[in-house]
């Protein structure tokens, strides 16, 4: 089944909105055994709008536009899908009713604008909405003039704000899919993150062993971000689940503790649970990650469990007063050392009186680095009640990655940690 | 000038990862005096990416890629490219000892399967990746076979990773674009963001009085982001300027201390700048913000000329600890209150002897809410060597989105204070 995603709007071409909508959609289709095959973005003027639709009519069996279902001069999409497939706009009493309800509601008179919305192509399917003024509509295109073999499609017209969006795809489009475009066929797909592997080096790892699983069908797919590469593996048909599951256990086999979930879930989230679920305690003392950490940690719902404090020691005098980091490490090795970090992590976990504390510094740069310690010098350090241990990276990135990769190794130094592997 | 985009990753039709660079690229395009015309998403698969070229060569003068060029097995813009144009690609010397440096400098061997990014098609020009393996590549495709009247198009290829393509676009394509295919006409942009007023009440305030600028061809544009809103002034001709100068003013006179940049920075930047020009030191005292305030700010480099600590206290205990916080107040108002903000401000700024501190406590959500003190409820204190101020926010976003407005809030309360404003 090919699908195809259109987003109509101006904002979104000069980049002044993000396209929230491919996300959204992408990811629940994909959650509900469909693909998005393509996706286009083209402007709020009717040439473009019925160039995009026609490209779509020749090839897909299901079209999502979204965007253009507004009362005003710039919403186009309803009138461009009318003329395009032949069928006449009637104006629809119940559309009309509800549009008069919403303003009611909100104690306002209904603007003469919106009687618009209240058109309906000859023989599509309202879709209700129950937030906004918009309806969607779903309309088949059968016999399809656009298609070599006239084969049908469905076109489904979605109003461009997400919170009216996002409920009506859930709410009227699912059924609607289940009802009348089923998954053609069974598919699986199973995302393994990793942590602490560059890329090429995953890459080496398990693409040989995994030739005869691809040649007979799987889908491998990588995706690096900043200290971080997920591992994508899908199939279809009947035999996905066959494909799928022996590859997921050759890359557990060859990656191990580098996989930190196959649950779409942040490295945060996978710490604080398993804190959590252990009733343990955490602080943090961070220099060059200069509270992204802490950020990152507090992102997570629930977090105030388990996260007790973090200092945010840019200064020697705050490592010293609040970390009671010694003076004489301090000048004897410099605040870029394993031995001040260890100083920093034991001083956290005592002052907060916490099972753990993690603490890291380094020279995120542009500025500060030398030839003995380079700027991406990072030294982190993780105290518990069995000992302290250290790590050292050279992480050569621009100033907020560093920040960022930075914190993912002291994510993973502690995740390894409270998996028993360490410390 | 038609610009078309085209975006290539599996990832981002399934939805695993936005598509920042639409946004990011239609921004940058818009500022230089460009418009995207059409932007599209293809799988990684070589047919898809393929067709979607053809349908960019036959219509486009200017084809900006992204991704593909990584060195795995999905990894196919490359190849495509070359493929299509009919270019061979030849192993480039330099760009090879450029890869085998950047391996060399993180003290890894180079994999073999990073070769491939050093493959260049004939006729290319190198945009050189400081940041990556990969490079980004430009090719005229002059005549171009698949346009009707052979007109020429430029083709763009971007590494996918934004740190990568962000720096890369600026540094080499920018200047590109102005050698090779100069904006059809003058262009003035003007871009004002602005903190502290939602974007509807930016829109009252400025829409009537720039209507006769907007009737004679002022492009008004708004973009809203959590706690900011950029309004865009824009005109094309040679009469641009004429137009947006007056624009700039009436929206200054309209907004005044509201706008904290016409130079697209981000609001910590420009905090850090004013603290640094005027040689004064910061310290934080974070609650509900659990570290963002600390982490935006040493996102900025030099900040730790200004920024002397950051105390992260989400327990209780830590409040009274670290910033002397007293166990009255807490009881008598709690934790969420502005008697404790004001003392965590007067805490953090006595303890850490800086000329400001700043403080956020408040309730992030999802939980912890209440009918007195609901889930958005947030309370900062500012306090200076003059007094100690305090404001109340009430922040009804989702718990990510609440720290970044909330962020802004503090960041601007310091601004103001900083400019002479308060405190």
């Amino acid at each position: 089944m090919f699908i195809e995603l259109i987003n109509t709007g101006t904002e979104l071409l000069l980049g002044r909105t993000a396209n929230t909508h491919q996300q959204w959609l992408g990811c629940r289709l994909a959650d509900l055994g469909y693909r998005v095959a393509r996706q286009a973005t083209v402007s709020d003027t009717g040439p473009e709008i019925e160039q995009a639709l026609r490209e779509a009519l020749a090839r897909a069996d299901l079209i999502l536009v979204t965007g253009g279902l507004g009362p005003t001069s710039d919403d186009l999409t309803r009138e461009q899908v009318a003329a395009l497939l032949g069928r006449p706009l009637r104006l629809d009493a119940g559309v009309r009713a509800h549009i008069e309800r919403f303003f009611a509601l909100r104690d306002r008179p209904m603007p003469a604008g919106n009687e618009v919305q209240a058109l309906v192509p000859e023989g599509a399917r309202v879709l209700w909405n129950p937030l906004g003024t918009a309806p969607g509509l779903a309309i088949e295109a059968r016999p399809n003039p656009f298609r070599r073999d006239g084969a049908p499609s469905w076109l489904v017209l979605l109003p461009g704000p997400p919170r009216e969006l996002q409920p009506m795809f859930n709410d009227t489009v699912v059924p609607l899919l289940r009802e009348r475009l089923p998954p053609a066929e069974d598919s699986v797909s199973r995302t393994l993150r990793t942590v602490g592997v560059g890329e090429s080096l995953v890459q080496a790892r398990i693409a040989e062993p995994l030739r005869p699983l691809v040649a007979t069908g799987l889908e491998l797919g990588y995706c690096a971000h900043p200290g971080q590469v997920d591992v994508r593996l899908a199939a279809r048909g009947p035999e996905a689940a066959r494909l799928v599951r022996p590859a997921e256990e050759t890359v557990r086999g060859l990656l191990g503790e580098h996989i930190f979930t196959a649950a779409d879930e942040e490295l945060e989230t996978v710490v604080v649970r398993l804190l959590t679920e252990r009733r343990q305690t955490l602080a943090l003392a961070e220099s060059c990650t200069g509270g992204c950490l802490a950020h990152r940690l507090t992102n997570v719902p629930g977090a105030s469990a388990v996260f007790q404090a973090g200092l945010v020691t840019y200064s020697n005098a705050a490592k010293e007063r609040l970390l009671g980091v010694r003076a004489e490490t301090l000048a004897r090795h410099g605040a870029v050392s394993e031995a001040v970090a260890r100083e920093m992590a034991e001083g956290a976990r005592r002052g907060n009186e916490t099972d753990y504390a993690v603490a890291v510094t380094g020279i995120a740069g542009p500025g500060g680095g030398s030839a003995a310690k380079p700027v991406g010098t990072v030294f982190l350090a993780l105290a518990s009640a069995r000992a302290t241990v250290a790590e050292h990276h050279l992480n050569l990135w621009d100033r907020e990655t560093f920040k960022q990769v930075s914190a993912n190794q002291a994510l993973d130094l502690l995740r390894r940690a409270v998996l028993g592997g360490r410390a």
